[in-house]
């Protein structure tokens, strides 16, 4: 039974969808309620979002596990910002708040994807009740093997989370269609946990299909750490379309190719995301998986 | 005759197609070297590119007209960047560089756009060259009624002047399609001086079609300033197309459509540019024009 429930917007400053839709919701909070549990919202991080950036000292999204969290120490505004949330939402391991949907947007041509933070037949189902409903939608799951505690993300101090993940649309924009997608499926996952809390769940396919974490790559440096190559015209805007040993991944800016180098055919994710070139990441790969949903 | 040419790249330090063109030209000067001129290169904004932002204070490509160039007070990090440019490249007024192209990007969907600065057969048989080996490009007509010494363009340092601008690419990101566009109609505006200075241009068309700006429309706004309402699906990502009096423009957060109220057909440009919220700017209206390239 899920009680307490929070959507987070913001915890992106320059992710305006979520942060928009916040509002939306704070002026119109019946849109948001139902009648099993309880909704609240929280902008994550208005600071950065004052300043136009994704973060003023580091990503708030990667520093929420629990050591980080019980360390004083740590007095960054993300730093900082990260203890006042888990105050506010849990504490982390014992939170008050059943389940966090955080709102996100990308660069990358992902579509409205779902984000599953957890394995189990209640993410599964819940995964196969939003695309039953919004057909276009994509699964991704990012059980990335880490416990709990161990996890970073913003979501991971309630138990259950999942994160809302839709692009394109560059940092700073609001899009319509983004905007409504990212509506549409928010309140369908609030729909599924009255209809869960109610015992009222619809029969659900056997299987639905979706794509598994199973890497980052790197965008191609040289011994300075310059980039020197930029994704490859085959790829760009293919998230979630099969790359296959030997296809193109990048270009050099002379003009050279370089190619993927496994033995398997797998899948692109966060291709060319403008927040990952920080760290020089190109993309993730995926592999596709069969989820049971009965 | 043009002697001396400049290309500038991250006069917005977030534009990374024109700061990764730079790099790649310095160090393959051939690529940009004509046998009549002299080319050289300049890095607008580093410091804006080392923080990943458009700007530090203020808008670089915002500080060139010649009232604020001679004010000693301005003391902004634009503000002194502006009058260190203007003296490696001009002085404004009696520059030492004759023509000056900016590499430019945008969030907006305008594909790859030449900018031109003023009017005159030799800017409409420029445009005419550039579109007859890259019959994609769009000519956009920027000349705004102000003389050069009102102008707040880097670009109005020299005489002459283009402005490459190409999108739809995220701020802080490199596209593949985008930077190769980009690169292409820089040389092509080199190909085409180099035509000039030698006196060998090619037989033009009688006409080309460009588009004229006409004036810029807001957000709309509560009466506390906020935006409540986001351009609307029907025209994002239809720059340069028709906008019919009474289409919609904007739709509310509440899901309300706000019309455009002209009463004749114009085009939209820079539709949604990420850059423009901070002054609320939705986008550019123009209208079809005809130039005369013989």
């Amino acid at each position: 039974m899920i009680k307490q429930l929070a959507i987070v917007g913001g915890t992106h400053g320059n992710e305006f969808t979520g942060i928009y839709l916040l509002k939306k919701w704070q002026d119109n909070i019946e849109l948001i309620q139902r009648g099993s549990f309880n909704t609240e919202t929280v902008f994550g991080n208005p600071e950065a979002y004052q300043a136009n950036k994704r973060y003023i000292n580091s990503d708030l999204n990667r520093r929420f596990n629990q050591v980080e969290l019980e360390n004083r120490t740590l007095t960054g505004l993300e730093e900082v910002r990260a203890k006042q949330i888990n105050q506010q939402l849990g504490p982390k391991g014992d939170p008050r708040i059943d389940f966090i949907i955080d709102v996100h947007t990308t660069t990358s041509n992902m579509g409205p994807t779902l984000l599953l933070t957890a394995k189990g037949k209640f993410y599964n189902q819940l995964a196969a009740y939003v695309q039953m409903n919004m057909p276009e939608v994509v699964i991704s799951c990012d059980e990335d093997h880490k416990t709990n505690q161990e996890q970073h993300f913003l979501s991971s101090i309630a138990k259950h989370s999942v994160m809302v993940e839709v692009g394109p649309v560059p940092q700073s924009v609001l899009r319509h269609d983004v905007f409504e997608q990212s509506e549409r499926m928010t309140l369908l996952i609030l729909d599924f946990i009255e209809l869960y809390n109610t015992d009222q769940l619809p029969q659900f396919p056997v299987t639905i299909d979706a794509f598994r974490f199973l890497e980052t790559i790197s965008l191609p440096l040289n011994s300075k750490g310059e980039r020197i190559a930029m994704i490859h015209r085959d790829i760009q805007d293919k998230d979630f379309a099969a790359i296959e040993p030997g296809q193109p991944l990048f270009v050099t800016f002379a003009g050279e190719e370089i190619c993927y180098q496994g033995d398997t055919t797998v899948y692109g994710s966060f291709i060319n995301e403008a927040a990952y070139y920080d760290n020089n990441l190109a993309m993730s790969l995926m592999e596709k998986v069969t989820l049971n949903c009965r």
